[in-house]
């Protein structure tokens, strides 16, 4: 029987203008819909994974081809709701070259910040869950979103759930009236996994630290349940052309993964989250290494395909792994 | 030399699905902007007056594309303002036969709704003017909103510019604590037509009348400068096909226009305002039956146009007055 | 809590020219789902219901989006079988005025065909259901696919579920080497509820009759538990305009519904499943005369929506009923 | 074996506006090619004729292109040649509802208007051939054009091969020194069959005629090789909605085709030369009453298909001529 | 005159996803049309060759269409039959980056497979025919096939006309029964020219060999009409950048051509055809070397174009042989 | 207050195939506009300078909907005529790899290169400028053109206005009997800078020189009003990968910006007209060699952008120019 993950997060529909158009030129906006945690499911949904998602959305037709979003990518919709309040968006302007790629938020007031979650009954939520996950970004959000992400943090860790949590730091966000550091480490002591680099650290976690392994030796020291750091390192030398690696700290050394070249990039939206979702497939399933070169490979993958989510399979990640059938016309 | 109206109020972005796509199944919009005072602007623009409107974006690039957008339709936008909050959105869903439109708003705490416009140069911006058009969309925003178009109300007065209002009266806007009835007489007070049925007249200006004219009567005697009042009679048979006259009273008696069958609708959303720009060029150049059929042949012609604004020019609307070239083939 | 029904039957991918373009001019096709029994799985869902669909795709990435379609529609797959084949495919021209749609069926061979449905747990697929609905499509494909269905009417006739079938006789399926005669009546006497016209009734049930309701009282007579017989009497002007009411025998009388002008017409595929649907919700909530009413309101707003499914709540549709809020602009 | 048609004739690319945009708002050209003449040997390839045009086209990509066109529609290309010259345009913004359609010419210096056909091998162009059609645009384009038309002309006439000209005044033509009158008499002599109404008659046959019928006699009289004269008659209700019926004087009586009812039209430019593709066809193969109502019946449903030319079949035709599968979907 | 190129094969339609969506997020397909001969007839006719293709398309509207796609492409159709089937179809989903692109075929039971081809004319459709070309694909679809290639064959070869072969070995047809060494070595024994790598020679020709060169020497002895063999050589850094070069061995040595970066590819399909034709083109107009090198550039060229076939000029490819105007901005 | 530039030129109708199918494939056109001097206007406009364009379209839609393109993109349209003539137009199919880009120009008879200018008020067009931009396209379109630049030339340099000449010698203009160095060197005469390569001097200014330093020295000499000479050297390695850098010659001494790799390029067209607006705004607003920087860093930009225009902000530039934020994704 597959592995059953569950994800939190807000949901907000994607408005990309056509081709390489800017703003001002565009006349149409492709729509889909992304959110860093919901990317982490649907990736691992097209893994054969098991997968629900828990977030609130607008009880109007948009709200309700969200949730059919979610559905089409076979990720469980049991527990969305609907709340008062708007559809979170964000507008991207893909670039290329040497021009940047462009995205203007409007999630402010979304049915997501203002949902309270007091229903939600986590218990039955948590049934048969092999692993939680969450991001820094909801805690950001609202008071609300930052309370119903600790009960359920509290309830996953009884039973014994693994968690991992991308930290995620956002200096636009934390708007209302709390600092990272007043909410994050209560959240992050539940982690047996998280995601971050010193920026993170330092803003969420009140580490300093010279470089990345002495934060991730620091951040074991004060919260003792981490058993895994990681981060990518991305080099951009333009918005066509990535370099990028996969680090993992296990506690006693630090691995690294191969080195792609990621060039003739689609969209590298959610390049993140395809690399944790690999990572979370990886320990489920694969051995350390393995699973760091596994989460790198569906990362690089991520950049081909246009949308939020990955929509690659295990055998394709595999494969470019092991350096098969890449770059091929299979018949 | 052309005649110079000027307009106040939000645009929107909106964002209508395909063809005739429901919500659930579209996944890219057509991306236009709309706002019912800026549809006026534009519309007289078309038929070679000279327009401005007066407005605030937020200070990004879709800001700069609704400038854009004012300008290519030959809208002057010296007095646009950049100002902190949201770019206010609308949804548009376009029905057929029997099935309506659905329109989903996503406009509060738009740049517009938070402007004070304490700097604008009303002096200037009333320069040369002959005519400005206000709705009651703009003080069913924000105390903000109201307070800038009572201001504005009151120096167009003082210069002996005409003034239309469009009562325009939305249950679902007056969200800032005030009701219509503490706004809009002061309002309304100023100007010389206005736009309305008994609803509007029954929230806006507090009178009770069984049939229209009498309603017509009792607002000039409560509002003595007003010396006309108008609407439109529309009947839908269905979303493709609607029937549509104009109704003037004018002081002493009741104009009616000729009745439209208005069949294979293409874009119904703005017909009003088409109305309201047909009537002003009217009054501007034509004797009160000729304006009048002017405005509603304005208004059939924009329900064959996509997007909010009437793209016509004066000559296609005096043929549809004298019936002369309707529905050809023109080489 | 919403009611569950239950369909059985091939889905075929519908490859669609664009706008009113002929085959010989389309150089792009839409891409969406259809089949007679998941139109009406589809149809139930956007009412509220509880639905699932039993059927079989090629174990590809055509049938995988497929599946993907009906999740996003929110239809349970949990009874979707890969199996051996291709996948069902037709291709539609769009036609208008007088000028006919057409489809090309391309059908033969597909993994539905082939599918023996030998594992189906027959219990589990209808724990907890209220009806199901079947079509004479299905025992038309293959000796295989009539086989699966007669050992689903069994099991449903025994748990005393609500049993609807739409007879559909087409002279283009049935090449299995098996006639209407030799297999149809043995599947109908299954059925409380029945979808047929004369012609059904003569090729699947050996009923020669002069008139529609001397052929309803002879098939009560022949299949003894049938209790409801229906049809739609559609008039077509042109494809762009036709007439439609539904009528439904009732075991003593004949109900007719409010005859329709459909004028406008988007996409009048699915009409009749769309029919059905409505039927069946309207048995399961309303009374007789208004479920007729409720079935033929759904089939008309049907035609306005392009695809084979009707993406109507029930609310659309009771409104058309009532005749209010048709054809309107809503905010 | 099929019948052999032969045209000549400028073919101009034609750039069609987005929908039912305006050329002020469509930033994007449906490209396709559009001529009178080849419109009709375009139409008559698809009722299974055998056809040829002869024209001129620049010797660039856009030429090539437009030849490809010809090919695409069945029709011979043997005698398309290229010369100096551009590309004849056509801009084209369809119009709906009341609202005309409108057509920017952009033809002048077009290869076709300097192409002197010294070298068309005119015997060869006429082998077994058993039609020619010919229209006035053809010579109101330049001298160049007469010329070359009056040689095919004496050619196809000695060889005895029918002849039908379609007038076509046009006011905006004849632009290099000549008049309708300097020229078209010498090649309408030639007509077996002529197209035209009073003001064809009046500009380009000195026939002065108070009603259509004593025109046509007139005709006889001063063309005694005239056996037959037509015209369609429509009446524009909207752009939308037309009616329409044929007309066509045998040289003793008027038969008249039924009247059609046209609405929801989809693009009618073109529909006058689909009506003489049919015309032509049937004169080839059917009775005259039968010839008429054939040609009424595919002018007709030229107006459901985008383009300029009528991509339907005989049987099609036939199908509306006796009222059988009329609008349906055909399975 | 121009040389005289015929081919024989099946010609599938081509279902490609928009840009470089997935299969599973594609809604719209691009319709083109492929198969390995005719893309070489395809590239012959843009060379300026005369050219003629022989296949079989159902008889209805999709199977015109294809007919259509050939003459808009000037190949001569004269010898396209029309029999019962199916369409043969593939699905193309384009790759990018690491990301492989991906093929689903949905070919059996079409027109071409079923066609016996009886009644070919084949002494006429030889006639005046330089070069018969033909590939393994035609002799694995059916017997019927295979036995109408063979009697091509035997009457090509007694005409003097030059003969070739692409081996194509694919392992996914030859499903009637018989195994490429019943079938293959007869045919191959009529060719000039062969193509095709060790997999190829072992599969069909029963030759083992350590190198390729080997091969071709044995293949020499075997089959000793055969006078030139040939190959590409591609390297998959990724889908978006191959690297290419063409290798020729002409019965004494192996003569290679320049080797090519490809990066930023647009299509890849196609690429081994476009290949042939340039190499065909090359044998009937340029020395060996020269042959070679225009036969990789041509392949080159194609990688830019969509669709599978070759649309490029004899000039475009000796500018790209001669490294002039290579990709540049021509006025 | 910012600074204030004024153009004069020809703008075309640009007419772009979809992604990069080849003319022959093409089904649609993308619409815009673009000429050599309005691009440099638009793009400093973006960059926040006050601009005003001089032209003159044709008096229909088409040239209505050129005025409004310049509109939306900030240019003032004061000194737009309407004249007799066509709209000109090129078309453009988008090379890629090392299949170049091919543009068809179809401007001839144009009303720019009919209009006389007679009434253009010169002292107004002028008033408070601070640069003039032309080009060498505008004398080589028309006696009239060369005429009306001349009078424009002798205000501007009568005001003092700074003078930049882009000598863009193009073969195929130059047809109404005047070669270059009839009409070039007097106007050449009034320029502070000029653009420019050898060829251009040679046939421009009748030039020879060894190297480009050298002929920057005969310039000044002959043209002592000349300060600076600057042109960009581009090595283009496909359609798909360019490699550019600035040269700037003050006068005595020749200074080299960055040499930038371009590849993934979207649109190279007006590449060189962003070079020199970002020269003019460097001019006006940095140092030399910053100003050099920022012009190539400008034109780098252009690449990425579909359009003739180069739709980036100062801000944009400054960042290549340093190296920041490049192919990020900013949020």
């Amino acid at each position: 029987m597959s592995k059953k993950i569950t994800t939190i997060g807000e949901i907000m529909m994607r408005l990309t203008t056509s081709g390489h158009e800017r703003f001002v030129q565009s006349d149409s906006y492709q729509v889909t819909f992304g959110g860093a945690e919901a990317n982490v499911a649907i990736s691992l949904a097209q893994f054969g994974m098991s997968t629900s998602h828990v977030t609130a959305f607008p009880d109007h037709d948009l709200g309700k081809k969200a949730t059919a979003y979610l559905r089409q990518m076979r990720v469980d919709t049991d527990f969305v709701y609907y709340y008062e309040g708007r559809m979170g968006l964000y507008f991207l302007e893909n670039g290329s070259m040497q021009r940047s790629s462009r995205i203007i938020y409007d999630r402010f007031d979304s049915a997501f910040s203002n949902f309270d979650g007091k229903d939600i009954p986590w218990e039955t939520v948590f049934e048969g869950v092999d692993w939680f996950h969450w991001t820094g970004i909801t805690p950001a959000i609202s008071q609300n979103a930052a309370d119903m992400l600790l009960r359920a943090l509290q309830i996953a860790d009884k039973k014994g759930i693994k968690i991992s949590g991308d930290i995620n730091y956002r200096r636009n966000l934390w708007q209302y009236g709390k600092s990272p550091l007043d909410i994050m480490p209560e959240l992050i002591r539940y982690c047996d996994v998280i995601v971050g680099d010193n920026t993170d650290f330092e803003n969420c976690m009140d580490i300093q630290a010279n470089d990345w392994i002495d934060a991730c030796y620091q951040a074991q020291k004060d919260f003792p349940k981490i058993k895994y750091i990681t981060k990518t390192k991305r080099k951009s030398i333009s918005a066509s052309h990535n370099q990028l690696k996969g680090i993992l700290w296990n506690g006693s050394e630090v691995l690294n993964s191969k080195t792609y070249d990621i060039t003739h990039i689609v969209d590298r939206v959610g390049g993140g989250d395809a690399y944790i979702a690999g990572l979370i497939y990886g320990f489920l399933h694969l051995e350390e290494q393995e699973a760091l070169e596994f989460a790198t490979a569906s990362s690089v993958l991520k950049h081909s395909i246009p949308g939020d989510a990955n929509l690659v399979k295990v055998e394709e990640v595999m494969d470019l792994v092991h350096d098969k059938n890449v770059g091929k016309l299979l018949r």
